[in-house]
């Protein structure tokens, strides 16, 4: 490839087209920040022209180099890329409409918005896990099908502020501990963050810090395209993730403004752009790219074609099942007759009733999907015996070096546990899960929402759900976490009262292929209430009718999770006072709403009187109990002593869910 | 002191004390964490024999040392420690009742449960981050006050946990960057995490990783009281922060089980502990401490009495202003006659009606309420110029060896702003404030959660409150985190509508002593709906009637923050149907919730038809405005585009409001 490569007179033409683009586009839409893809230009110049293996016209090419800008603010650096590679999603017309309504060209990167996007970032710290993730994913897979066929780099661009997050932390000493070679950070090294000089924040040296997590570590002036290739190269040769310190001018081009902070996240004003137009010797108009740069930029973009064609031809000789299972995963789709599993399960405790922890419950659960499902990649941020998430048929773990495992010690890192999750199912080819406190969702919740806003299935594993974990007392006593989770947009959130729903809750969660899920599971031992066995999987309705009232219900009772039991002991108590009520199980709010009015009308029971329990906090109920219902559940912080005590102390009891039906009648 | 300090053979005796107080705490209880306590016993008998100034008889003395048990399961140390050294909270009573339900031992230590406990520990990485903020604040006040009123030394224990979460990073390269020299972590260097050798997880060079940051790092035999006091002595000569890392076996004492996870989360059982009890030589049956152990420990615990003593003397000597100024401010009273300041601002404000964000109001307000209240430390996590915290009186900013000045720039580090500001509220002095965008708040949410359960005054700045940021896209764009804040307890959530409204807000939130305070803060300009003063505080009601109808009330429509006006013209629009609409605004729910039924079933409009609108998710809504009423907001994320385009976008329009309460009459 190199025999055609592009001289260095044309690199630098290639970049400043990049320039250019990024200064009208952010000029154009008043909005944007133009710094960094003007300082980072002839560094991912030499990435895309020398390096990244890729094929525009198949962008979604299962074997291709991923390339996560982590700095997502500096989007226009990706669809400059895209526009001049010839990625067929991105025309100028695009760029033109850089932060529209209506265009591709979102302010931050968003996947499944553009094809060049192989994660969506912006929340900082985030893009850099994700390539952790990729590159995970990479190994994994290159372990089951052998590098014939998985054989791609992971790059990551990273600024200061995704280095300061302590995610960042969190990533990099994964990808140190499991020796990820093929993970390469370019960290563009400007000395500059938001308020100013980053001395102002940080003295940090980065390169000690990435090596004392076992990263090669590299460094090259990130405007000298035979050092950046240089380094390039070195970090591809390497046995270690690789950091390489790209030293940059942040908004580089702009005569004036360059190398300060206000570059960074503005337009360089009408003044600003001439004068760099005139020092650049770049004459042309506003988004035109002269012919002679686009067609060094389309060669660029079109230099993987053959590549990618070998590629073909090597898939279409491997062996027919391991292909077959390949494609399979890589599609996202389950192997067939799966859905048996659940539905043994399910018929298996529904006759024994057993009574267990919704946590060891999905357990069990595990221990069948898993061995049904060879693609589904567990782990827990160093609580699997508490999650209890480990499967026989996830062993052994993921080691450095060792990758065909199925299980992965994360360690004490929840948000990067999620974020990693996220680059494994951005890669394709795998379905993670992931178990930690529910309490500690709290600390994963902004990898959540990217899953949820990128649309991937990925499920969290949340056990020790309420106050019923007992003596660890408050700081582990979730009480808002749920109702974060159901605030938080295309998320299903699920706390199966049982066994049973349990199961129902693993079968709607493995189907929901756009979205993350969560699983709030108890500590603590639950009856089972589900006694009668159906095929039809209830928890899919999100809410249902559990027990009917005998006679004409006068009373609904809503519960979910550890509650249900309780609301079913509270219906004979009102039974004792000749109050007819139902119990409703609730174990996804989200997925209830989503039903005919005539079905949640039916559910609730329109006109009568409603009480819900939960030991979480009340709020959010009311879109079930109205004005004049009730809620029993949490209003404050939880305390240290035994569950049992601790209900009776927050009068989260049967006696106390009668006795609110009975004043509302 | 160290003429007449313990033995070595008594040291033993001392640190056995601590182990078996701690085996036969959790065997008692029937939970807990005895490993981190039995490992650790040898290092804290150092700690607390030779170096940590303090007076158990007068915990709360403000020069005395703080201690920071970061790895928080391991809460019997701090317990026993408590007991053995003489703090008259903690009788032995207390220890047998360990995790018990109305006993102040729980199973996290708590911060204003036991005076020992200077925070609340548990969720891992957060202890270490409160450190910081500690000795920061005793840089601070050291600044203004002298090394004769203030002089003390922060140590915190850490386990592995806390040094991989990724909080851990932000921690250590802001107390690096402020070389912040008398701030100690002692790591416990145990080899073990839950689950198992800690090399399944981790392969991180802490030593280089701390000194990457710029910290001074020494290691010891954690089981060698010489090594142990020697490494100490290092420590508190050197400029900068030091990690000493503890190599200890973890159970340290248990002879079957030490070394292994299996001491790590649950009581050890009886045989090991008569195990242990042969081994030791330790024939006293449980929670009896021998005689000649206890005093020597309550010796240790008067150990600070005399320099307490010379230390009140110095305080009785200082000058009368700076005296009143400490203790003023130590006791968290703020000034006489500050909130003038506030109803000055109401009254120009009222009278300029100005359109400015709430963000730019929030700034003005700040201006002149960081000039009456000194203690006021603001910052921001490297979006000063966005937030618009930085204030004339905030200037200087903190740097390394300048803490004379009431700015800090946390870099982008939002968790650890948020960690590290509970710190300095609770080392005392100050009353921190600290901005990012409202999104983030979900980066910072856990140490949020914790300035709630401490009960800590801190407030949150969150500007870029909604769609309404624009064109930085839905990654930018909060729907979730009003509702997740919200759903947390003891948390005052802000979302004023105008300048007027966010003094007032920040008027409820400085007198707000027992808990955190948010202000949902808009990016773009709105009218000023305040356009008649009153000296009444409305915001501190939550709810208030904005604009009565005219004539008999039918709609109730219900707003905060840039909604607000938007209600307003709906409520024009219904007019002209010639239907009668109040306009209730909602700054703050919380507060709204704690009001009479009277008052609130009046500003509600009992029977009139009631529609919420706000540029968030709708959920929570229907606490107010029922089953029947109507919400218009955000359910699902947004995007990226001019803020006007996304409201209509997203049918979050006055004519969209009035249509709601058209079709519900």
């Amino acid at each position: 490839m190199n025999a055609s490569a592009p001289s260095t007179a044309t690199l630098a033409e290639m970049a400043n087209a990049i320039r250019f683009l990024s200064m009208d586009a952010v000029e154009k839409a008043k909005s944007g920040h133009p710094g960094m893809p003007m300082g980072m230009a002839d560094v991912a110049t030499v990435l895309y022209t020398k390096f990244m293996k890729f094929d525009a016209k198949t962008p979604r090419w299962a074997d291709r180099d991923r390339f996560v800008l982590s700095a997502g603010h500096g989007s226009m650096l990706l669809y400059a890329l895209g526009y001049l590679t010839g990625y067929e999603d991105l025309d100028i017309d695009q760029l033109k409409n850089f932060r529209q309504l209506g265009y591709r060209t979102a302010g931050h990167p968003e996947f499944g918005h553009v094809a060049i996007a192989d994660t969506t970032t912006g929340p900082l710290g985030q893009g850099i896990t994700n390539a952790v993730g990729m590159a995970l994913a990479e190994a994994m897979q290159a372990a089951r099908f052998g590098s014939g066929i998985v054989d791609h780099y992971t790059y990551a661009i990273a600024g200061d502020g995704c280095l300061m997050e302590g995610i960042s932390q969190e990533a990099i000493t994964m990808a140190g501990h499991w020796k990820l070679s093929k993970l390469i950070v370019l960290w563009d090294d400007n000395h500059i963050c938001i308020d100013g000089d980053t001395s102002l924040s940080t003295s940090d040296d980065q390169a000690k810090r990435f090596a004392a997590a076992g990263w090669n570590t590299l460094a090259c002036d990130g405007h000298d395209f035979a050092a950046i290739e240089k380094a390039i190269e070195a970090a591809r040769k390497s046995d270690k993730p690789t950091l390489i310190a790209c030293r940059t001018t942040i908004g580089k081009g702009a005569p004036n403004k360059c190398g300060t902070e206000k570059v960074h996240g503005a337009p360089l004003g009408a003044d600003e752009i001439k004068a760099a137009r005139d020092a650049a010797n770049w004459p042309y108009e506003p988004f035109v790219i002269p012919e002679h740069v686009l067609a060094a930029w389309r060669a660029a973009g079109a230099r993987g074609a053959s590549a990618r064609a070998d590629w073909d031809g090597r898939v279409a000789k491997m062996d027919a099942a391991a292909r077959d299972l390949f494609t399979r995963t890589n599609e996202g789709r389950l192997p067939e007759g799966w859905q048996s599993v659940i539905s043994d399960f399910k018929k298996k405790i529904s006759a024994e009733t057993p009574k267990v922890a919704t946590r060891k419950a999905s357990q069990d659960v595990l221990e069948v999907v898993t061995a049904a499902i060879p693609e589904m990649i567990g782990g827990s941020a160093d609580l699997t015996h508490s999650n209890l998430t480990d499967t026989k048929a996830c062993k052994p773990s993921i080691k450095s070096g060792e990758f065909a495992g199925r299980y992965i010690h994360y360690g004490i890192r929840e948000f990067g546990m999620a974020a990693v999750m996220n680059g494994i199912a951005l890669h394709g080819g795998f379905v993670p899960y992931g178990g930690t406190f529910l309490i500690f969702a709290n600390y994963l919740w902004p990898a959540l929402r990217m899953t949820a806003l990128m649309e991937q299935r990925v499920l969290f594993v949340l056990t020790h759900d309420s106050i019923g974990l007992g003596e660890d007392g408050p700081t582990h006593q979730p009480i808002e976490t749920v109702a974060a989770l159901r605030a938080t947009p295309n998320t299903l959130v699920f706390r199966p009262a049982d066994a049973v729903e349990t199961a129902e809750a693993y079968e709607v969660a493995l189907l929901n292929e756009t979205g993350p899920s969560c699983f709030a599971l108890s500590r603590q031992n639950l009856p089972t209430v589900r006694t009668t066995h159906t095929d039809e999987n209830l928890t899919a309705k999100g809410a249902y009718v559990l027990a009917e009232a005998e006679g004409k219900r006068q009373v609904t009772l809503l519960a979910t999770g550890s509650e249900v039991s309780m609301a079913l002991e509270a219906r004979a108590l009102l039974a004792e006072k000749g109050v007819a009520a139902a119990v409703v199980s609730m174990p996804c709010w989200e997925l209830f709403d989503r039903q005919s009015k005539e079905y949640r009308s039916k559910v609730l029971g329109e006109g009568t009187v409603r009480v819900a329990v939960e030991a979480l906090t009340t709020f959010g109920w009311e879109r079930y109990v109205g004005l004049d219902g009730a809620v029993i559940g949490m209003t404050g912080f939880g305390a240290s002593a035994p569950a049992d005590k601790l209900y009776q102390h927050f009068g989260i009891t049967a006696q106390a869910v009668a006795d609110a039906a009975l004043a509302r009648l």
